[in-house]
């Protein structure tokens, strides 16, 4: 029988492009790094016992399975999934999270159906209209967040200032950046560009009592010039993919030319080391997942190729998140008693 | 007195963070590198024939100076800009081309500026609502054509399919590609995805004659999914400086790690060639200038820092352009008889 103690995180073991295999195994280096986490498998409970079997059955007194009938796929649409496949291991999961038998819940699944089933279990938390996606990306000496990364492609003014709050109390308690810079995206620095969303928005962050530093272009992304750059989930979802494309793009150009170069292979060969930190730099696993911010609820969202390392490194930052009680301390920046006038809450026109 | 044969590129000599030194050093090779071609240096007259002369006068049966008396800076407002200094280079140059003096402007200074005298002088090709500023982005074995990549932050459904069908002449008049394939950049492959602007987009393109592939995401722009990709000038905008930022930052990072590891500095001094290659690769300068289409004229934006390369390479491409006959390939495409009729130019609702 399991413990009660310690923290415990629910897995989807069924969710993303290698599972449960990896799904597995990334929880089982968790728990190994981390004795005093608990883990709740989600998905056919007899099928995850076998295979956790086939691993020798590790830790059993501080892994749980929460028993789910159905998978949704990476295909399912997300609004029907979530309607009809009540029993999913994401349905599962959320629910040991509601239940309070779990702290957090990490999957690796349709994303859209994370945050569509995380709306309907957990809600959102009350002040927040939507919730975000938030990542990170390299720059030259350390990260930079990104919210929304995907969550919501057509924003209101209102919504995007929203993000900035969330972002920058991410930042503060789970990064530990005191005072973080928050940058808007736009094309240009100056106030009179952007576009009709980024102008109202700006207006509304310069009221905040953030540290909004104001218009940040592409290029300040990866040089850091703001520890958060909020722009809207259409947008943030192509910089993400462009930023991976790149990365590949780089690598397969060097794989290329390197061969119609005889010192330049010698070089590459030598430089592998380094090479292999870069790629591994601009790779999402050491971030593990993408916290599903806004909601009532540690919820992370792994990409769906993600590996045994994204998985583990996903785990433990959940974990950290419960830990610093991070969606209460979210909760209480959205419940300020002066909420209704801040300027953050302003009907916008439109 | 210059000869009247060839054709005449009027480039803007006081435009740029390096003018006159890099424009005239760039006008002059582009004259040796092309015999058949003329060069209009605008600017002031006085001024200017001292700095040619200072590079011996070269060639001045083919150079011509066009007087202008005001500089529109980098920091001046465009707008006003362009109704105050209504003698500025920028003017004159494209004066030159209205009175047919010239066949072609090229300015690597205040594009907003730029974009705007233009609208002015030479006015938009009849059918087109909105010019568009097209760029050239690497990808691992070629380019990719990007639009817009910054003249209009906010765009209708229509515009953007106008973006497509000017993106799809350039790529098939000037870079000789058959049956371009166009794809409009969204936060996902399939139709349900994207945000409202490129759903309701993805429609009109959907009933055009284009040859459109449907949604592109964020690594497929340098995997080269398309020959075209379509956007609003918000996003390209972002697209450009954070390709920029992300090639920047891979090299600070290089150059960093380097210094930490003997083999790996070992093997940076071996790859020199290649880096150098990649950081061209990734240089604007090869591509010397952004066409601005849909204009009724030739006109050619370079960046503003660009240097006698970029100048160099972009006077040549604005007279391919001129021998190509594109403005009037551009108009004959936008003036098909059943352009009434076209779903490109329905009214979207909105």
């Amino acid at each position: 029988m399991a413990t009660s103690t310690g923290i415990c995180v629910a897995v989807d073991a069924m969710g993303g492009d290698f599972a449960p295999n990896v799904n597995l195994k990334g929880a089982l280096s968790a728990l190994e790094a981390d004795e005093s986490l608990r883990i709740a498998l989600c998905g056919d409970e007899a099928f995850l016992r076998a295979e956790w079997k086939k691993l020798g059955s590790p830790h059993s007194q501080r892994v749980e399975f929460a028993h789910a009938e159905d998978v949704i796929s990476m295909e399912d649409s997300a609004a029907s999934a979530v309607r009809k496949k009540k029993n999913s291991s994401i349905h599962v999961g959320l629910n040991w999270v509601r239940e309070e038998r779990a702290h957090a819940f990490l999957s690796a699944g349709n994303s859209g159906a994370i945050m569509a089933a995380s709306l309907l279990l957990l809600k959102r938390i009350p002040g927040v209209d939507r919730p975000a996606i938030l990542i990170r990306l390299p720059t030259a000496d350390g990260y930079v967040i990104i919210l929304d990364a995907g969550a919501n492609v057509d924003c209101r003014p209102r919504q995007l200032s929203q993000f900035a709050k969330m972002g920058s109390t991410y930042a503060e308690h789970i990064e530990g950046i005191e005072f973080p810079r928050i940058g808007l995206l736009s094309n240009g620095s100056e106030s009179h560009k952007g576009n009709e969303l980024t102008r109202e928005t700006d207006g509304l962050l310069k009221k905040s009592d953030l540290n909004y530093i104001g218009y940040v272009e592409g290029f300040d992304i990866f040089r850091g010039r703001s520890d958060v750059v909020v722009c809207d989930g259409f947008v943030g979802n192509v910089i993400l993919k462009l930023s991976e494309g790149l990365a590949e793009t780089t690598f397969q150009w060097f794989r290329t030319e390197i061969k119609r170069d005889f010192l330049g292979m010698m070089g590459f060969l030598l430089m592998k080391k380094l090479l292999r930190n870069f790629q591994q730099k601009f790779d999402y696993q050491p971030y593990g997942a993408a916290p599903l911010m806004g909601i009532n609820g540690m919820v992370m969202i792994s990409h769906g190729s993600s590996t045994e390392i994204a998985i583990h490194n996903g785990i433990l930052m959940a974990k950290k998140g419960v830990e610093q009680n991070f969606v209460s301390k979210m909760a209480s920046v959205f419940d300020e008693k002066d909420e209704e006038d801040s300027p953050l809450n302003q009907v916008e026109s439109s």
